[in-house]
């Protein structure tokens, strides 16, 4: 069971804390990405300095390497990895489906071959639960069918029905221990009705939180905040909302306007490796030969290490030089403008300031490039 | 002018401390190498904590990329990568050797083409000191040619005796600063009497610390210990000796029994990026399949975040997994298992008990793999 407390709301906006067996996450909150139990290019030290409360992991990438019962045996991915806050770890149903070729679905879960070796494993909703249980997550979610877009209505009908399925199988599955608990994923593509209808059984059977899956995967951004307007309204008030795998920084403030809570996505991390700046002027390619002898921070109000000890001509040298520091750098900003942005998001909330926030913050973004 | 304070001597070892604008050196030292103004994989805030009193930085690579005078133009080297600690600087010389088809060797210096993009570049002793001016070195060196390993004696002497006229042209075009200062660098192969030679044209120039160059170059370390032995005693007393481009634990500890003062190498910082550990019992290879469910630090003793925080498993995990974190947290380690070994050394020799510490040490480390 995990406790979730709403302080306040501002039009469908909402903040609060959802306490873990191993901290509070200040809600709305974003999880930076730790797929094999580290979040690249980043310590975990300097993941917290960014002031993240909570980080995802991948059941699919560490059931293989380094395997789940090799992690228990370490003592959980907590000690693993010397992440002492929350852990969401998601179900490998997302990365099994994406393996097209390589898997195999039946209704008692997926068969597929490891992209590392090729061997053979299989993930059912009562394994995916074992594993996130062996790796000591504090946060499951259950395992799901991720349905592809674009799908037919039957095709997304069909797809949400076994999800829901295996949500009933993964929450017989799940060890109810204080601190800990198990998300349900709404699924139903781009059908409202079907949305409505996957949040009914997901709430008859009862989780600790609601996860809207199967959105971010190509139908943009209207459509995905079309479906958040018909979902989140059949969501429990009192529990948390997370938009899976979500997003650039429009995508966040728009669907924490519509009532989600919790959000991760590899955005600011990959950027980070590839030189891709997040500020609050928009993007910036660190690339750019305009930067070759730009002596400002990369923002003047970040309170990162990198804004605060070095330059933007220095993060430029770095990537042409194809040196590592350049993606620690930039990572570390990039979360850390994340982090800042949901800092922003939550304060407004609590001052009844939503509108306004996200309005001044988007008129300066300009959606992209600065 | 650089000052030069010898606290203590124990047989032909010594310690003492050297001092710059940017701060002092404790000797015997050992500076990392920031090749292009970032020691790799590591942010200069981990390099500090290593106990790192001053890293090298690469003429050659910084006057291609960025270029001098765009380091100058932003402040000098130390402000651009946010190292406020002393910083000495190669003359290009080596480097420029290194690249054989490249490069044309006149009595005027070198032109050569960039391994970057093939633009063509020069460097003379009077270039090689205006580009460490420019980018604010506390220590230069003098251009000099590096004598290749093997050569003739006849080879070694004309080559030796063109490093003595660069050196007295680099001695000229150096501009004395207070806490600035020059290095000259003994040149003359494995011939004692071409040391002897070269120790007395740098000492008649005058210098504020004399380099031993051209070696480890593949002479190995007995011929390397040899040449130290013909070398160091016709250096004078009360200036820093420094031998560049040294080397393993034993290769340094094997110098400073001879006299040796200062070291600068390329291999903790390269065998972090490869996976090999150095530990007081010799190297580890953190690939090996024995490290998978080792839970115990890389040592006990170490006071680094890597030991303190992660298992030797995690680290098998990282490099197993392809992460930057794994490079990132060993190069942490190896780094500071250089700075303990060189602090060791230095209360050792003020103890009087250098030959113990020097055995000890050597009889653990087992002369590689733990």
């Amino acid at each position: 069971m995990l406790s979730f407390i709403l302080m306040a709301a501002n039009g469908l906006a909402r903040t609060g804390t959802l306490s873990t067996a191993h901290g509070d996450i200040r809600t709305p909150a974003f999880m930076p990405v730790g797929t094999v139990a580290t979040v690249k290019a980043m310590s975990v030290r300097a993941v917290a300095q960014t002031g993240a409360d909570i980080l995802l992991a991948n059941t699919y990438h560490l059931m293989l390497r380094p395997g789940a019962e090799r992690i228990a045996r370490l003592g959980g991915l907590h000690r693993f990895m010397h992440w002492h806050k929350p852990i969401l770890t998601d179900s490998g149903g997302f990365q099994v489906m994406s393996l097209s070729e390589l898997r195999k679905i039946s209704e008692e879960g997926v068969t597929f071959q490891s992209h590392i070796d090729g061997s053979t494993h299989s993930l059912t909703p009562e394994r995916a639960m074992e594993i996130q249980q062996l790796l000591g997550s504090d946060i499951q979610m259950v395992f799901d069918e991720c349905t592809p877009y674009p799908a037919t209505e039957q095709q997304a009908a069909q797809s949400m029905q076994r999800s829901m399925r295996w949500a009933e199988r993964s929450k017989r599955a799940f060890s109810p221990r204080d601190g800990y608990g198990v998300f349900g994923i709404v699924q139903g593509g781009v059908y409202p009705g079907l949305r409505a209808e996957s949040v009914a059984a997901l709430t008859g059977i009862g989780f600790d939180g609601y996860a809207i899956g199967g959105l971010a995967v190509g139908e943009g951004q209207g459509l995905m905040f079309g479906t958040l307007d018909v979902t989140c309204p059949h969501l429990p008030e009192n529990r948390p909302r997370y938009l899976m795998g979500v997003g650039k920084p429009d995508d966040i403030i728009g669907a924490v306007l519509r009532g989600v809570d919790m959000f991760d996505c590899v955005i600011p991390t990959r950027a980070g490796r590839f030189a891709r700046a997040y500020t609050a002027q928009g993007e910036m390619n660190m690339r750019n030969a305009r930067f070759a002898e730009d002596a400002a921070p990369l923002e003047e109000i970040c309170s990162c290490e990198t804004c605060a000890h070095h330059s933007r001509a220095y993060l430029h040298h770095l990537f042409k030089a194809g040196e590592m520091l350049g993606p620690m750098l930039l990572t570390l900003h990039n979360l850390t403008f994340y982090q800042r942005l949901m800092q922003g998001l939550r304060e407004a909330i609590s001052a009844q300031n939503i509108a306004v926030f996200a309005g001044d913050f988007l008129g300066r973004y300009q959606g992209g490039e600065a």
